[in-house]
């Protein structure tokens, strides 16, 4: 186990540069589409995290794009347009393609061309040299408005292998005409390490500085983060690739697996500087999340570094070892990327790191509580039946207060009916309604309430809603508190199976003062378990802002 | 794209030897604990696909593991039980917990041991010496009664780091005393590919033939595969691992990814055969799908060769490109592997894409035909409305029948109403009931149907089941077509926000027949969206099975 490399910034240490493409070839995921202000929230979590260029997207290819350079966030990063080289029979400068792309006004321009033979003769059905032509003239373009230009040259190991002087040539092209980056793509994913390697080496061999070199890489055979290092073992310097490994088909590179690798692992921590500070490498896990969040995944739990198990020891002889030395059974120390070691629950570590939490939500208990074993074997218990607290601190702060004595009753709900109904309405289009009934205990008092709304005005019309507002309705004395809450995000997943399957709901919801907190509610019934996740989003405001 | 290593055969082929190990090292997956009716099912299928040698579990560790070599299925295969040295202090004759590995009468014993002298010191306490003493003896008893043995050689590569005579000199004992392989163990996962190769490479320089050394690697650096493979190019011939990457942390090196590197990849198809057949590789994906249902895993979507998305071409470019020529984008065949190319629709996909995915659904379009324009506009607009196509291919194939006219009026649903209500039973217990009402109407007959289901059944008792229940009932002349359909996973996304926001649904159901497919929903009533992707599910199957 080691320190973490900038601990030995020194004068020998070469620059790498990442590229992240989380926003572009990241969305040619199957299932994903991000929104613009997804696309903003990402962009500034990998600003913070600390790589060296974002690439937006594609301005001109959808109205997402487009919007998102019209109002994009100012990074240190670079940000980057991508586009494509221009098309042959017209000139760079009547390019309407690339025109959207410069019109974009980004610092840098990357555009994707051939420089496999077959392709250049198969896809665009012109000439060898006519597209040599087009790249030189697109990055005499680009570079003559002022930007920084890198070319993306697609299929480029399949065209070296295949034609190897017509491969280079292109690269040189683009170099030629002022492109400061010429990255290597295995656009199919389909070249293995050595061959990587290999061909890397023959090309700087033939007069392209490494330095000017980038990999882009697939992970079709489950090689791309493999690649890529064998990319900078041979001399590129800068890489490319996505939070989560994102992409076309398998996905690409991994940024969340190399920045890691990169910083925490010999030969690269002593050997390369990148633009990732200790915080921002912390941050790494919380990046993951966020994004399988915005994508509503389930996060990968076996992922390197920043998977839930990455660190979780389960042989009964690796826990123990564990205990005496985490060098036993852990390659780089958890908490370096923000995750943390994961052992039995029953013993010691997972009572202090249960303190740790309860200190977070402003709960002291004193070390050797019983108490504390008796939460560890509680959240166990539940989380077998289904709760995931990882994701839902205010239900995990609620279900430690009950335990310890401090949760006031607030409120009991005695009842409620919701029904939704979809029929025919007067005027003969359908119309679905949902009515919910709410019986609640404050004190002495019992309060009924009921709610309604329907498909045919523009508000929420959902069955949770409903429920929501029945509540909200029935909470007399503590009305004034729970006004300003919003439920703000809902997602549902089904866990177990057969006849044991179970619905999880977490709800986030937030305040006027921006507090947001997530809650979780487990029912085989939908509706209950967000019931159940509802009326504690509800408690935990109570218990903050109440008298 | 190329055809399968096993046109090739020849004599100058060498042989590369299998182990599986996922019912033994799988299962310290964090959430993994198979039965031993599923450790036979998983064994089976081993045995179908061709690998070498079957890990089963240590016999004496837990009931499970010695139940399933009590019943041990009869496997072409290798079976091998795990177990550890034996302890020092005792002779091997005498270990109880050696003698029940070998009780378990399988042809072939591995044994763990150390062989890096930190853990030696640290983990066992014991002298150098007394550790590769006990390698001797143990590895000289299982020889003596007549077995097959392997040394799993635990934290080989940091003990070579550390002190290579030492760790060399395990391996030698072990080798000496009559182990037929000496497995070299990343235990930790921190070892990157380069530094295994020239590991491996020195420990054959010392006189240990590569033709008894097996690799066994982890993932915690993303790297399992990349390192097993740099260890078969330093000379290995036996390679450990397991389906799906299963295991303890970040997993196993996956056989799933490294069979058909093997099998269909230069260098490796020309240069080694293994016992995995044609017909073998062609079931991979469905080994890998059984895997994750026994465990009720969501199948990894961007899996190399088996994932969903592993041949799915969204973007634009891409998809123009294939149909001209599959390896434009395709790096080799996927029915290889079982699997099959998808086209997805998108806001990113073209006409000819889209009748690609037409003919798929076995529907033919002529091109330029003007409804192909109206399906790509209605697929646009719909996704403005938070619909998700390229995750939902039944329902953008039921669309595309719409538009097209080639959708039969099975059955109407004229309304419905569902009912979740929670209230105290009449033993005080709190019950949930959900009621279902659905009038459907079939030709000219009008059926209403009614489903109910309490919390205090063992059932699903959520509304958009009841519904489902409700609608299944009422299809009279269908039932036998939707019988053996099943609702296997149900996601659920707010999508937009303000007032705009949308609750998307998407159901994924499977049959008898092994077919799974998705549907989508979308409405600001999370109840009416399911019922949408519910009746799209039904749908779906009635086209493909009805009449």
């Amino acid at each position: 186990m080691v320190g973490p490399g900038w601990a030995r910034t020194g004068s020998n240490m070469e620059r790498l540069y990442l590229f992240d493409t989380t926003l572009r070839d990241g969305q040619q995921t199957q299932g994903v589409q991000f929104s613009t202000a997804e696309k903003q929230r990402i962009a500034r979590a990998l600003d913070d995290l600390g790589v060296d260029y974002i690439e937006g997207g594609w301005p001109g290819a959808n109205p997402t794009d487009s919007d998102f350079f019209a109002a994009a966030p100012q990074t240190r990063a670079t940000m980057t347009a991508f586009g494509m080289t221009k098309r042959v029979g017209r000139s760079a400068a009547n390019d309407d393609v690339l025109a959207a792309v410069l019109d974009a006004g980004t610092p840098a321009v990357c555009l994707v061309g051939k420089s496999h033979e077959f392709h250049v003769v198969t896809a665009l059905g012109v000439t060898l040299e006519e597209n040599r032509e087009a790249i030189a003239e697109s990055f005499a373009h680009v570079t003559a408005k002022g930007r920084e230009a890198l070319f993306d040259a697609e299929h480029f190991f399949d065209g070296y292998k295949s034609n190897p002087s017509y491969a280079v040539s292109c690269l040189r092209a683009a170099l030629e005409a002022g492109a400061r980056w010429l990255v290597l793509c295995d656009t199919n994913g389909g070249t293995l390490p050595a061959e990587v390697h290999r061909i890397v080496t023959e090309v700087i061999a033939q007069g392209i500085p490494g330095d000017r070199l980038g990999i882009h890489c697939h992970d079709d055979t489950g090689h791309a983060v493999a690649n890529s290092l064998a990319a900078v073992d041979a001399g590129v310097r800068q890489i490319q690739g996505t939070l989560n490994g994102l992409g076309e088909r398998c996905g690409n590179a991994n940024l969340t697996t190399i920045i890691p690798t990169l910083l925490l692992k010999e030969p690269y921590r002593s050997r390369y500087q990148t633009g990732v500070s200790p915080e921002g490498l912390r941050g790494l896990l919380r990046d993951s999340r966020m994004l399988d969040d915005i994508l509503n995944r389930v996060p990968a739990r076996q992922a390197p570094y920043v998977g839930a198990s990455a660190f979780a020891h389960k042989a009964g002889l690796h826990a123990s070892a564990i205990l005496k030395n985490p060098t036993t059974y852990e390659h780089v120390d958890p908490a370096l990327v923000g995750n943390e070691r994961v052992i039995p629950m029953s013993n010691q570590a997972g009572q202090s790191n249960l303190r740790t939490r309860l200190a977070q939500a402003g709960i002291e208990v004193p070390p050797g509580d019983p108490r504390l074993g008796r939460i560890l074997d509680l959240v166990k218990e539940r989380e077998d039946q289904g709760y995931a607290y990882d994701g839902a601190q205010a239900s995990f702060e609620l279900l430690a207060r009950r335990e310890l004595g401090a949760l006031p009753a607030f409120f009991e709900v005695l009842r409620y009916r919701v029904t939704v109904e979809r029929r025919k309405s007067a005027s003969q289009g359908i119309v679905t309604i949902s009515e919910a009934v709410v019986v609640v205990k404050i004190g002495d008092q019992v309060m009924m309430s009921v709610s309604d709304s329907a498909s045919d005005t523009k508000d929420d019309n959902g069955p949770v809603n409903a429920l929501s507002k029945a509540l909200a309705k029935d909470l007399g004395p503590y009305q004034a508190v729970i006004d300003d809450m919003n439920l703000v995000d809902f997602k549902v997943r089904i866990t177990g199976d057969g006849t044991d399957a179970v619905t999880r709901v977490i709800i986030d919801s937030e305040d006027g003062q921006g507090r947001r907190w997530s809650t979780v509610g487990v029912s085989a019934n939908i509706v209950d378990a967000s019931f159940e996740a509802l009326l504690d989003a509800i408690t935990w405001k109570l218990v903050r802002d109440a008298r």
